[in-house]
């Protein structure tokens, strides 16, 4: 426990963002000795209201985000409140059904968490700590980042507050404030892109006798052209849906205006999910429609003094089910890096440097999962190329991971995890040239075989 | 004349920045019959000493910008500024000097013209016609993007005003405030980059005897993998540099911080320019050090309200040349865009579907040609490559039009520049391969008539 004693003077850190990644980083920060201040602008998520219609998320906890969870004995704490998923069942256009494991080993499952019951744990978790203080319903107005120091504002009066610290921690989210004015006047480059798909929050009640109306321990999936629509199970046996639409176009969210509209694109495109979906039509109509967003940005710290984290610096489209679990992981990372270097200047230098190459890859990795979602998951040539995926990883599990194990079973970087997936499908490229050539070089020596006995005969 | 009469109510257009694209607006909007204010944080660039030391930009006009100016009369008076670059003199870092010619024809020439200057003709061509106002020194602190109407704060004694208006036109460059607020909380695409590659301002003077130290009509480019620079010739006989170099590195900017450091890096990688530069010392260490960015935005435009130019919808890297040339385009395809559409609102997104993907494929060439000027121009195979080009368009005019001739000389619009210059490629390749195989052929046929003969024998 050596790197985790506390300095002589109590260094003070304040986490702008009590979200996913900020919480978490209280939990750390306290752990590295840290007196830690976090401020966020909503209210307290323990006293909202239990999933304000239309934003309960639920989010696929996998091996990044566990193992993280796992280094401050969180793990078993959010397991007892999450819902094992044994794979995907695929809704087919066609009406068919088909279930793809995630998996051949029994741990290599994903976990079905509401984000606000995980919010919960880690604040309850961090305000154990007689060290870490929460403000809720504070807004972060001003950074200067040289001092560094932060104006917050009571989002209730108005009330204005200077607050200096040792390292602000920047953990709100994909349009960061504290990015915004950490990296202003500064070389810094930077892209945001929105899908031109956006979303709504659906849900698929428990049925009339209280019982799940679908196969709860799995993730449900309706691919289609025309709209992508994911189901996470809940713990009540309810699930929450998420549809994936293009915002414009002749079936899109805004073709979506009346019941009519919406009970023709879900019979023609999930035949089978509408009597599943009793409230559909309000839900629709009322519910928020949410966007998506891919962040890519440089620098993430300032010197020793800020530093950003999760989707601050890397917001991804949510099609790998990575988010939550990659700003896990920054946590994790961050905690290592100011372990292995005493200078904290340099400890968030190696942070960014051991990050960003594997978030880079894991925006594109979610783009093309976008993709195959969509438009392949349900096709045949996709559920036998997964099939034989996994058959070579049961038999060669030294040598043969498929790319999804690694990125949701591993904790292999994600650039490593697509280097190393490359490279087993150029060894496929080339068994299957191998496997053409010595069947050619067969046809070849029977028929000349055949031929010889033919002239002999 | 039908299209630039005034409408009954005079519309009004505020512009924010008074630089090439702003200035230029200005005179276009006007003789649509807009009554346009134009403000900018600045002081009159009429008015300033004639080029603050280290900030003196000369730019090389080439077609595009030339057939804008033209348009609404101002070409006579610019290029009675500037003077005429007929091509590049390259000086190789072995310290052999080559000239490249910019075309095969009389027209297909640059020609360099100091920014300030190139401004004041068009601040003063504008400012000519009674509509028009500029307010100097005047900041814009605020968009409201849909009445719309700008807050404007006087850089002097902080005075604020607001100012309605029809049109908001942003022109205030890479950095862009208009654009900022314009896309504030919008699903806005944007990306900026910057290149690793900062710049410095230097001088070359008229020599002793009052005449030019090198030849003047040409642009003088000083390749290197650890430097690039660029000179533009001025009316008075002096050129004015560029030096790119890396921010950071063995040998980059971050050493040049001693005399001897820099005539040390001078003589190693630019000998024949040093004698050339009597200030050089004091130059590189007094001087600001420039940032290059490239920029990518989405969208260019709200509703019929605001629009953006120039650098403020797609800062490009200076290496083509084409920044301000495409600045000067904007004007001319939104005045035509303006034109064709009754209903402004349908004049802007028509005029962003016009330029954007033109303006995405500049930032790539751009790009390019920084890698072409800074590893390739000096070297033979370039050299080749680019007298074959030459010798091909002087042979095959009608087909065959190197792409830098197309971007520089015509206004072909970038992307089918681009594709066009492909299929040329293209057809190299086949008729490389075609040569190739009809060599391969005569040598086999001359090979078996000796052989035949020789049998004879």
């Amino acid at each position: 426990m050596d790197g985790h004693s506390p300095t002589n003077r109590r260094d003070r850190a304040v986490i702008i963002g009590a979200g996913l990644a900020g919480s978490l980083a209280a939990v750390y920060l306290a752990r590295r000795g840290y007196a830690v201040d976090v401020y966020e602008r909503r209210e307290d998520p323990r006293l909202a209201p239990a999933g304000i219609a239309g934003r309960s998320i639920n989010l696929g906890l996998s091996a990044r985000g566990m193992r993280a969870l796992h280094d401050v004995g969180l793990l078993n704490d959010v397991l007892k409140r999450s819902v094992p998923m044994q794979g995907r069942v695929v809704h087919s256009p066609d009406g068919s059904v088909g279930f793809q494991p995630y998996g051949v080993r029994d741990h290599q499952i994903l976990h079905s968490v509401l984000r606000d019951e995980l919010i919960a744990v880690l604040v309850d978790a961090a305000d154990a700590q007689p060290e870490v203080r929460f403000h809720f319903g504070w807004r972060m107005h001003r950074l200067d980042r040289d001092r560094p120091a932060v104006t917050v504002v009571s989002e209730q009066d108005g009330e204005s507050l200077d607050v200096t610290a040792d390292l602000v921690v920047g953990a709100d989210g994909a349009f960061s404030t504290v990015r915004q004015q950490m990296q202003h006047g500064l070389r810094a480059n930077h892209s945001q892109e929105f899908l031109d798909w956006g979303y709504k929050e659906l849900t698929i009640p428990v049925g009339p006798d209280g019982q799940p109306r679908v196969r709860l321990e799995a993730l449900h999936v309706w691919p289609g052209e025309h709209g992508l629509m994911v189901a996470h199970p809940n713990l009540d046996g309810s699930l929450t849906c998420t549809l994936f639409m293009p915002y414009e176009g002749e079936s899109s969210l805004a073709t979506l205006t009346s019941a009519e509209a919406i009970r023709a694109f879900f019979r023609h495109n999930f035949p089978d999910a509408e009597e599943l979906m009793p409230h559909l039509v309000e839900e629709i109509l009322s519910h928020p429609t949410g966007h998506l967003v891919t962040v890519r940005t440089s620098p993430w710290h300032h010197a020793d003094r800020v530093v950003l984290i999760g989707d601050a610096c890397h917001a991804v489209y949510p099609f790998y089910g990575q988010g939550m679990n990659s700003s896990f992981e920054d946590c994790l990372v961050l905690d290592r890096c100011l372990d292995e270097h005493r200078d904290r200047g340099a400890a968030l230098a190696a942070f960014q440097a051991a990050r960003k190459p594997h978030t880079d890859v894991l925006a594109d990795l979610s783009t093309e999962n976008f993709i195959e979602l969509r438009d392949r998951v349900h096709r045949p040539g996709y559920v036998v190329r997964a099939a034989a995926d996994r058959l070579l990883n049961r038999l060669l599990p030294e040598h043969w991971t498929p790319l999804y194990t690694m990125v949701a079973h591993t904790t292999t970087p994600y650039a490593e995890a697509l280097a190393r997936s490359h490279r087993q499908d150029r060894i496929v490229r080339w068994a299957a040239a191998g496997g053409l050539a010595a069947g050619a070089a067969l046809v070849y020596l029977s028929a000349r075989t055949a031929l010889r006995a033919a002239r002999g005969r």
